[in-house]
């Protein structure tokens, strides 16, 4: 296994993780807040999706503090074959819940000449916008434990 | 690099960028048919996204049929960069394209009480259908072009 910034155990992998939960949280918060969400099949989805992200991440944190506090090296394959996995669920997820998201968002702001939900527009938009910021995060993630898995 | 099916100039691959090709050309034809469909951001979006997955995946089609043809392996660092990038990119659109165009879908067939386009409906379904299935195939070419990329 390669050692290089990014792979399990290290600041900035720690760093992406949190960032995860974060963009994650503010997504439901912003989504949640609103009184119409439950109406829209695409934004409960959105909501599921982000709440599994942060379990997830949190959980994946929590295991690189503890390497960074133990000093120790998490990259036996059976362990990355499984982040491996568990991050491109979720990537695809959050990807997929961004998207059908931000389908509705624009189909009510532009398709349908304007959304009529008052203040909470500007809630969906924000909850869409940090999704997809979710998702470049995951994707990052992804992309090394993949990376590390193969070149493994 | 390692060769196994499914690796640039086998006859898995040919046969991964023909369904490609195939699903996505059926999506563009079961969406461009409707009258409705430029009326959604996300119907268009859908078809811009297939017709570059079309050429995307015609063009390496060509080239797996060259390499076959003429016994070649097509396996150098410079190309497979090329082909991953290109894949993971439309890999990424082929899913955001399918996810926006479910969520109108299911938008419109759940939440507001069922679709009243008629015939169309019909349609609009089997563009997405066909639409998760051109990413499913196109997303297993990705992982394989990623996986003999990273093993070197």
């Amino acid at each position: 296994m390669r050692d290089f910034a990014g792979t399990p155990g290290t600041v900035t992998a720690l760093i992406l993780r949190m960032l995860q939960c974060f963009f994650a949280a503010g997504s439901i918060a912003s989504m949640a807040t609103t009184s119409t969400f439950f109406e829209f099949t695409a934004f409960c989805f959105l909501i599921a999706s982000m709440g599994l992200q942060i379990l997830w991440s949190f959980g994946l944190a929590i295991l690189d503090i503890y390497a960074l506090a133990k000093k120790k090296v998490i990259h036996n394959a059976g362990l990355v074959s499984l982040f491996v996995v568990g991050d491109w669920v979720t990537a695809t997820l959050s990807l997929a819940a961004a998207a059908s998201s931000a389908g509705i968002t624009v189909l009510y702001f532009s398709d349908l000449g304007g959304c009529s939900f008052g203040e909470e527009c500007q809630k969906y938009q924000m909850a869409v916008g940090l999704a997809f910021l979710t998702w470049v995060t995951i994707g990052i993630s992804s992309v090394i434990m993949f990376w590390i898995l193969a070149a493994g």
